[in-house]
C-alpha cells in the first residue's frame, strides 16, 4: 500500500481514525490463536456504513485486502490480516442502536461487546442466550462472522438462531439488508444465515438485529468429579435424555489443574475429570428434580461425589472457573493448539481415545474440555519440551482428524476455519462442497478483498 | 420434450417410475394454492441419488426444466412446474434411513412424511418440533425448501434449526453434501443453511439428518374468546413476557364459524376472537402456573371467559380444529388468497386494521389466523360474489405487502415466495439482497434447470 492509498484511506475515515505507525499495528497482528501473527499495513476504525463501502470502494479499485475485526478473541486466527492490506476494527462502531423491548428485539453495531448486550438486555428482563466464554471481549458481529456458540448452545442454539436482520456491505462495496425485528421469514433470510460462519471473507456487517428470549428466573448447576473420563459421555447422554440441561460442559483433570493454578484458589476435586451440568427454568421444583436425577445418574456412573450450586454466588464462582479455562491453558499448558473438533455424541469416548494415544505417541500432554452436550470438546496438545512446536506437527493433527473424519465428525464445531485448519478444512470437507463455496465467495468478493487466506479462499 | 428425451428419461427411472400421460399428470399440476394451474410434461419417481443425478445431467443436456415435488402442500405453488418440463416426485424415496437414538438423530429421505417422522420418534421418546399444520401430508424434503415452521415455532423455532446434515444435487447434476450427526457444525453449515428456504430453485435433495429432542412430559393449553380481537396481541405479549409458551395462536370469529361448519361440530365461543396458548414442560406445575397467570392476563385484557385443556384428549381437539383452518377456509369461504406476512409483534394490531380497511374497501371478507407468537398472520382475502378473483386484484394484495413493509415485516413467515408473491418479493426485497441472490442462484443451476419461475429466478 503506497502513501497515495493511505491518504485515500485518511480522507475516508479521518486521521484520528487510521493506524499506520508499526507499533500502533501491532496489537491487530495476533488474535488469540497461539503462534500466528501477521501485521496489516494500516488499521481504519470507521464510523459508519457509507465509510465501510468506501473503503471497500477503495480496496476493489488499488486491490489490497481489507480484513474485518471484532474483539480479536479467535482461536483459529480468522481475524488476521495474512496478506497485509487494511484490518477494519469496530471500536468506533460498538453501541446498541437500540433495544426494542416490545419485539424482544436489539440491534446493534457489529463491534458492540456480547457482553454489552447481554447486560443491557438484562436490565430489561430480556436474555440473550449465546455466551461464549469470551463474552466480555468479543464482538457481536465477530460472533455471526463465527457462528459462535458457547456452553448455553445444548438448550439454546448458537448464533443463528438469533440473527433476525443484517445490513452488510459485499466485498465489492455494495450494501445489501435482509430482515429485521421479525422472527420468523420465510423473505429474505437465507443470504442472512448464510453470514453466519462465513468468518469475513463474504460481507461486512454494518448492523445486525438479534432475537431476545425471556430470561429463565432460575438456574441450578451440578458438578460431578470422575475418576474415569469414558464414564463421562455415559452419564451425560443419559442425562440429557430424562432432563433438558442448558449446558453439559466437560473438564478434565489437567484443565482443573491448570485453572486452579491460574486462579490461584483450591478447587474441590481438582484431580477428577469433571461434569458440569446447568439446568435453568422458571420452576426452581424442576431444575431440582433434574438436579437430582442427574446426580444420581452421576453416582451411578461412578461419580466420587456431587456438588450443586443454585445460589448466584456459588454460581458465579463455577463460571468464573469455567470462563478461565482458555487463559488458564494458554498461561500454563505451554504453546498449545486448541483444536474444538465436534463429533456425534456416541462417539466421544472414541474421539477421547485417539486423543490420548497420540498424546501418548509423540509425548505431547493433552487438556481436554469443552461443549460435551454438543459433542464439541476441545483438544489441546501441549508442546513438550523436547519437541517441535505443534504447528509443526501437522502429522499429529492429521490423525486427529482423520479420526474425527471417521466416527462422523467434522474439524470445527464453534472455533471456525481461519488460517489454522485450512489444510484440513480442504482436505476434510465434501468436494462439491468446496466448489459450490467457491463460488458463492466470487458473487460476494469477486476480487477476493474480503479476508484472503482463510477457509477455501 | 420429445419422445427421445422421455425415452432416456424411462431409461433413468424405468417404466413404472415414470408418467406422462395427461391424467396421470393432472394431480402433480397443482398444489393447495387456489387458482394456480400447471401441467408437467412428464412425472418421474426416481429410487436414489444416482437417478436424480442423471435426470440433472439429462435436463442440462436438453434443456428442460426440473422441479422437485414434496406432498404438494405449498400454499405459493412452489412446487408446480410453471415452464413444464419434469417435476421429480418423491414417492419412492419416503423411508426414514436411520433413527439414531443414541444420538438423537434420523436421516430420512426427501420425501419421508413429516408425521411419520414424528411417529417413529416418539417410540423412542424423542421429538421433533417442527409440525405444520399438513403434518400428515408434507414431506421433510419440502419442509426443508420451504424452511417450513408451523405452531410450536415460537418455542421451537423452524427447520433451520433442527437440519444438521444433507446430501443434495445441485442444478448443473453435481452431488454435494455437508453436516452430519452434529448439533452443532463451524466447518460446512452455510451452504446447508442456505437451502432452508431455497424453494427448490438451488439443489434437489437427496437426504436429509435431522436433530431431535427430548418430547416434555406435560402441555397444557388455554383457550380465550375475545369480542375485541385488538386485545388480543396485547394480551399476547404479556403472557409472553411471563412464561415461556410453545405456541401463541390467534383464530379471528371467523375461523372459528369455518371450522365449527366444516367440523360440523359445535364450538365453544365461535362467535369470538379466540387466543390459543400452549405450554409444555417436564413440570406439569409450572405449566399449570404459567395457565393461570395467561389466563389472568387474558381477563384483564377482556376475554369472556378461559378454558383450558390438560387432557390428551381435549388437546386432540383442539389441535384438531386448529388443524383443520386450512381445509375450513379453503371449503367454505369460497376462492380466497392466503396470505402469511410477518411483522414485528408489536405491528399486529397495525396489520389487523389494515386488513380490516381492505376488506371494507373492497368489500371482501377477511379470515385471520395463525402464529401471533411470530408476528406471522394468514390474512385470507375471500372473493365476494361481485368480485373478479383475488389474483385478479393485484392492487389489493399490493395495499396489504406496502402496509407490512412500512410497519417492517415481510411478505412471508413461513409459506416463502413460490409464483404467487413473486412480484411483490421483487418489489419489496431489498436489491442487493436480489442481485446477490440471482448470483448465488447462478452457481448452483447455471442453466436455471431448478423449478424456474419461483423466487427471483
Amino acid at each position: 500500500m503506497n502513501e497515495k492509498t493511505i491518504k485515500k484511506l485518511q480522507s475516508i475515515v479521518g486521521k484520528s481514525s487510521l493506524l499506520t505507525e508499526k507499533e500502533e499495528l501491532h496489537p491487530y497482528s495476533t488474535d488469540e490463536t497461539p503462534d500466528v501473527f501477521f501485521m496489516p499495513e494500516a488499521v481504519v476504525k470507521p464510523e459508519n456504513r457509507f465509510q465501510i463501502i468506501d473503503i471497500l470502494k477503495l480496496a476493489n479499485a488499488y486491490k489490497f485486502p481489507v480484513t474485518a475485526r471484532g474483539g480479536g478473541t479467535g482461536l483459529t486466527g480468522g481475524s488476521l490480516p495474512v496478506s497485509g492490506g487494511v484490518v477494519i476494527s469496530f471500536e468506533k462502531m460498538d453501541s446498541i442502536i437500540d433495544i426494542d423491548n416490545k419485539n424482544r428485539m436489539a440491534v446493534v453495531e457489529p463491534g458492540c461487546k456480547n457482553s454489552t448486550l447481554q447486560e443491557s438486555l438484562k436490565k430489561e428482563g430480556l436474555f440473550y442466550p449465546v455466551n461464549p466464554a469470551s463474552m466480555d471481549s468479543c464482538t457481536l458481529g465477530g460472533n455471526v462472522a463465527e457462528a459462535s456458540g458457547g456452553a448455553n448452545t445444548v438448550k439454546y442454539g448458537t448464533t443463528r438462531n438469533y440473527i433476525s436482520g443484517i445490513s452488510a456491505v459485499s466485498g465489492n462495496a455494495e450494501l445489501w439488508k435482509a430482515g429485521g425485528k421479525i422472527v420468523k421469514n420465510a423473505t429474505d433470510q437465507i443470504l442472512m444465515q448464510l453470514m453466519c460462519g462465513s468468518e469475513g471473507t463474504l460481507s461486512v456487517f454494518t448492523d445486525i438485529t438479534f432475537r431476545a428470549i425471556k430470561k429463565p428466573a432460575e438456574s441450578i448447576w451440578i458438578i460431578a468429579p470422575f475418576k474415569d473420563i469414558f464414564k463421562i459421555p455415559l452419564a451425560a447422554r443419559k442425562i440429557m435424555k430424562i432432563s433438558d440441561p442448558t449446558m453439559v460442559e466437560l473438564m478434565d483433570k489437567n484443565t482443573m489443574r491448570y485453572c486452579e493454578k491460574y486462579l490461584d484458589t483450591k478447587i474441590q476435586f481438582s484431580d477428577f475429570h469433571q461434569l458440569l451440568v446447568r439446568f435453568d427454568s422458571d420452576s426452581k421444583n424442576l431444575i431440582e428434580e433434574y438436579a437430582v436425577k442427574a446426580g444420581d445418574i452421576c453416582l451411578e456412573f461412578g461419580s466420587q461425589d456431587v456438588l450443586s450450586a443454585d445460589s448466584a454466588y456459588q454460581q458465579k464462582k463455577i463460571w468464573k472457573i469455567r470462563r478461565s479455562i482458555h487463559d488458564a491453558i494458554a498461561h500454563l499448558a505451554g504453546p498449545v493448539f486448541e483444536e474444538d473438533v465436534v463429533v456425534p455424541q456416541s462417539e466421544v469416548s472414541e474421539l477421547i481415545k485417539k486423543a490420548y494415544r497420540i498424546s501418548d505417541k509423540y509425548n505431547m500432554p493433552v487438556t481436554l474440555f469443552g461443549h460435551l452436550g454438543d459433542g464439541n470438546i476441545h483438544v489441546n496438545f501441549s508442546k513438550s519440551k523436547n519437541q517441535k512446536s505443534f504447528e509443526k506437527n501437522p502429522v499429529i493433527k492429521e490423525q486427529l482428524f482423520d479420526k474425527v473424519k471417521e466416527i462422523g465428525g467434522k474439524v470445527s464445531g464453534e472455533h471456525g476455519i481461519g488460517i489454522t485448519k485450512k489444510t484440513f478444512f480442504a482436505k476434510t470437507i465434501d468436494p462439491g462442497y468446496l466448489k459450490l463455496l467457491k463460488k458463492v465467495k466470487k458473487d460476494f468478493d469477486p476480487n477476493n478483498i474480503l479476508n484472503p487466506g482463510k477457509l477455501a479462499f
